[in-house]
């Protein structure tokens, strides 16, 4: 009787392996964001490298409408996206101007766990700010590059980004196994910061709310509480293009859009909790020829209760 | 001997009990359809909020390219698209020019089993008519929300529908669960109806088919059978906006655009056996300036075979 | 003691049959290209009808912005993306000017051991000279088609496309069960291959990189080594609309965009190692206003190092 039970219990270590393994798909999304639109093949060429990788990767788009080299952009739009996407999400990020000069390939964990597989071009500005550094890795690009991929110069997205991505997604890599720990000191843009004086606060226009031509700024609620924002109060704001006067005009500070008639400005705190600026049911962007970037300033003053 | 093979026994219901946790994965899809579209981190923070709640949940996009606040299209894109989805697939539809007002947050389900978590605005009006209700649950925003997300007052998609989507698609909460039931009675957009006279029909034209130019009309094959009509049948067509006659002439009833010469005018059912209009390889909308929503109506009338 | 240890192997039996069929999803991707766009419901249906056919498929976009109509970029953007993904994935492209014309509907497997659901209007043209026809078999529409369905006569991407290559990458339904073996002489566009003389060569503009408007051609790395091309050699390229010059100019060859200031004009091999045109941080198609199509044709002529 001794041996069949020997035999079922080997069955059962192997049985029990096969589910462990089933169970042990602990990976990781794998998120991407480029500036190559989505007309031609390079966005799935990226994919289906990954599903090359690990058949059973889950990838994501995070836009691949950035506007062609806009790393600015490719940066606010990681630390608007990142915070709602699970610990140990590897995102790949390529807007890269510099592809082929001797600009670094790096991978990124921020002290979340997130991580960010991109060129070293000041992508990653806004997250490192917000998020925290935890390590920085410079991809070793003779053992983390697609097979057979070596003679081509020009799609690192590809060949590098995606399959060093997926690899760490999957768990086929740690991320040690990246390559070697860089300097934390990475490559970052330099902009305006939100500064708030008695009744007023200055900043900058990071990014349009794009879809209805909402101006958003860096100038966030917790800085304008000291201001004792109430629904109701009147804002006195002016913006600028380098240090032009673009727009000046008063509008009520409210909760919801449907607070002013149709057409009329209005300021709101948006998803990021940063005060912002629109026109109920129309474009503030483009009636009034505001855009934004680094060389976009706004100041915002409290007029009145 | 007995021990080993009691043993075994609990092993056998601990491994029988991961293998049917494992197959008992009978998750819904979760699809989202928006306004947002896709050129900033919007639709990706949805999702990462979706991956948050369930790390195994699928996600799939309708569209986000709905016309800003077109709640109309909103309704059409559902109506079209849903019956193709599987039972019990989950849709979330974030079209709400109303956020922040008194608009409710609802939960439907058809009597197909489908689910839509939705502002109750009117998306859900051609859906209602075409599947019928089952029951419609007003979302409970205390225990549905995002944590940690209750000081924005203005991305209900990401904080509120996403989340309760996503819970709702894991089955981590039940339909009950969403919140105390409603009436039945959801905002619904009026529009004219579908009339078949004599040798005519009225209608109107819901879409456009807008890659290709084509127009839709919401009069349906089952209607049209009462005027006998068959391929070679020519039909008068004149299109009216307000009322006012926008194109008026003749063409031919076929089964396919190449029965036509190119850039010749031609009536076909679309995909939703609804009459339709098209230049063969032209655009149709494009060369007539016809569009389409309520405003539009359409009359229809058999001359010949 | 018999018979607990016979019960014990006949759950056995079950557990690991159960296992094994968990592990058994050797379940192939299956990944879409149209030209239908994301602004309607109809990619979305297509995908809803994958779904219905097995929950568990894996579906993925190449792309839906093949301009309307073209099946010769529909035909460029496979050749361009296929060899990134995996054996035996599914590819279901819809570009179909003839829909409802005679034309056939077939599965084609290339010697990768890709497979291909598409119209037979010349969609396969360069697949299949690039990686070579297996076999090709005509879609038995009886038994190959959504039930339900068959009143329609115009939406085959959904109907049958997407049906069939939903059941193919599930394993539901053999190759062999696609339907009859056909010809593999299938549709092809006549287009000019590239050819290199003592120092020049002569090609076609198969594609834009349009997202950022460089030149792309068919003329190979490979051909061009007999050329003995250096980085830092001069080319004079010229190229031509149906005959007719458009541009002449002089540029260097180049491993790297930043190897020349912005503005100026250079040549690269592009991700498929094909020589290519583009002007630094600037847009080349729209500044001299060149096109893609095998109406163009390019001469490069190697000047000197």
């Amino acid at each position: 009787m001794g041996k069949p039970v020997k035999h079922v219990a080997t069955f059962l270590v192997m049985v029990l392996l096969l589910s462990f393994s089933l169970l042990a798909e602990a990976k990781s999304p794998l998120v991407f964001q480029t500036d190559f639109g989505l007309k031609d093949g390079a966005v799935s060429a990226m994919q289906g490298v990954a599903l090359g990788v690990d058949p059973d990767i889950r990838v994501f788009n995070l836009t691949h409408e950035i506007p062609a080299y806009n790393i600015w952009e490719a940066s606010y739009r990681l630390m608007q996206t990142v915070p709602y996407w699970p610990t140990s999400t590897v995102f790949v990020s390529v807007v890269d101007p510099g592809v082929g000069t001797d600009r670094k390939s790096i991978v990124l964990k921020t002290m979340s766990g997130h991580y960010f597989v991109t060129p070293d071009n000041g992508t990653l500005t806004l997250i490192a700010e917000k998020m925290g550094i935890a390590e920085v890795r410079q991809i070793d690009e003779n053992t983390n590059r697609l097979p057979g991929s070596n003679e081509s110069y020009t799609f690192f997205g590809r060949d590098v980004y995606a399959y060093t991505g997926a690899r760490l997604a999957a768990g086929f890599i740690s991320f040690e196994q990246v390559g070697p720990l860089m300097s934390t000191d990475i490559i970052s843009i330099s902009y305006q910061k939100a500064i708030v004086k008695s009744n007023s606060a200055i900043g900058t226009i990071p990014i349009l709310d794009i879809q209805y031509g909402n101006v958003w700024t860096n100038i966030n609620k917790s800085m304008l509480d000291t201001l004792l924002l109430h629904p109701g109060d009147v804002l006195q704001v002016e913006i600028f293009n380098q240090g032009k006067s673009v727009y000046k005009g008063k509008m009520p500070f409210v909760n919801t859009f449907g607070d002013v008639p149709d057409g009329k400005p209005l300021a709101y705190y948006n998803s990021l909790m940063d005060i912002s600026f629109a026109l109920n049911m129309d474009n503030f962007s483009n009636v009034h020829k505001v855009f934004s970037g680094p060389e976009w300033t706004v100041k915002v003053e409290k007029i009145t209760r």
